[in-house]
């Protein structure tokens, strides 16, 4: 049997926050569907932070109670929601999402600029809310932003995310996202950290985020795999990336990285054709055609997919 | 010092010659003389093909006639041209071009549709032209077409282009290039086949030509250099592919290609912003926006690369 790797589509968070167009919740839910009719399992499916920082994500609550119930493989979902703080776990937990994730930058700059507190703070807020998570039996996701490269700070040292990522575990973090948040790690930086990670840690907890920036994401995750990691975030059609700055790409399609995945042999349990027409939705939705580099290809090709 | 990766730009031949428009010889010359004043010193510069059947290879060579004498570091150029038969390795040598490149395809099919021979046929045509090059002190490079898929028979066996690279070697080719014609290799297949070669051949003696179809160019690139491949084709801006079809992608583009490679440590002599240069002019004489996945990205950073 193919071995499986998870896709956790976090086109309705990380793609939807960064459009110019916000969708209504009964937008956002359809496209959340139409990801679930694909055969994804795994949704971001919003972020409980203030509505009025982030119009685009109010309403992940009402959201929350309105999801599908069944996967078409019958397997558990995975609905998780970003929460910033203490405040949007909370939040969380009242809506029933009980699968949250937070971010902590690999770099000092960028926790200030981002969440204006130092490294050290955020982890000091991130490690408590991962405690209670533990003892309230919640699936607590931990990112690791900027672990490759910090737009401010440059490179960001191996050894930094190797720390962070032991704290976060022992914290009660189920699972560690490493985040090339701004697009910019190689494949060769890719396998050097896991392969230092490796030797610290179960692979088997970490999933990798990539986006396609600088061309190099499905490389990236070629890379990843290599490695063994075996669950990656990506996008649907690529969505994400800033509206306002061409070329500013989103995070890696999630129809590339499944053809990619299909043809080297693993299992998703993802459809390419529900794919596409989550792609059509989602293209509708924000008025642009969306799509990754791999999607003409797709559509050509689509009858012996 | 950093190790040297050579990219070989077959943008004004396996470009060019799949273009709506066709370029005059003093626009060749001048999109060959910008990719070499943006340090390349490998560059496919047409081929001595019928004027009739190819109308965008006319005159292959009085261009030969008019290369750049000197590169900008000094080495030597490799300046190639793709012969079909014979009679194109007469023209070639009559036109002082030393280096030059035949076609076989691992596939059967791929070999009668395109040329009109059987596989055991075109070696037959390639390997006396590979022997008559040895004796007369010519470069003889052999392209092993539909490496991995051909479009009519599928997946090709491994076992196939092992033993074609044995022929071609024997007969006295200098350099084996690796074609995924169409496009249609993932990277874990890329792997596979070197690692069989690697285990027949010298792989230093293997290049690669991978196009960017389902997407999967860079990954490709990427998985060939950790087999040990340090040479490519690629193709400035990704031109190429069908102009009537759309999202028929081209070659992998040169500057994704040298992103990954500067960024991952290796050398290629090559300038980004000599290379943005030739985008430019290149889209300037085929009408429309060059550009492959990262082409934004080095615009907007264009000044740190």
């Amino acid at each position: 049997m193919a071995e499986r790797v998870i896709i956790n589509d976090v086109g309705p968070r990380d793609g939807l926050q960064n459009q110019a167009v916000i969708l209504d919740l009964e937008q956002r839910r359809a496209l959340i569907n139409a990801l679930v009719d694909a055969g994804l399992t795994h949704i971001e499916i919003g972020s409980f932070v203030s509505p009025k920082a982030v119009p685009a994500m109010a309403g992940t609550g009402e959201l929350a109670a309105h999801l599908p119930k069944q996967s078409k493989s019958g397997e558990p979902f995975q609905f998780s929601a970003l929460i910033p703080n203490q405040k949007g776990y909370e939040l969380a937990m009242a809506a029933g999402v009980r699968d949250v994730s937070m971010v902590v930058a690999a770099s000092n700059t960028m926790n200030q600029r981002n969440i204006n507190l130092s490294t050290d703070q955020a982890m000091t807020v991130s490690k408590a809310v991962f405690e209670q998570g533990r003892e309230q039996g919640a699936n607590t996701l931990a990112y690791i932003a900027t672990a490759w490269e910090c737009p401010y700070e440059g490179l960001v040292d191996e050894s930094v995310v190797i720390r962070l990522a032991g704290e976060l575990f022992e914290a009660g973090a189920s699972e560690i996202i490493l985040a090339d948040t701004i697009g910019a790690a190689c494949p060769g930086q890719v396998s050097s950290l896991l392969k230092k990670l490796a030797a610290e840690y179960d692979l088997s907890k970490f999933s990798c985020h990539f986006h396609d920036t600088r061309g190099m994401g499905v490389a990236d995750v070629f890379a990843a795999l290599e490695m063994g990691i075996r669950k990656f975030d990506a996008s649907i059609g690529g969505l994400g990336g800033c509206p306002f700055a061409p070329g500013a790409t989103g995070n890696v399609a999630t129809e590339d990285v499944v053809l990619m995945l299909h043809q080297m042999g693993f299992d998703t349990g993802i459809d390419m054709r529900g794919l596409l027409a989550a792609v059509d939705l989602a293209s509708s939705y924000v008025g642009r055609e969306l799509g990754g580099n791999s999607i003409n290809w797709i559509r050509r090709n689509i009858d012996k997919l």
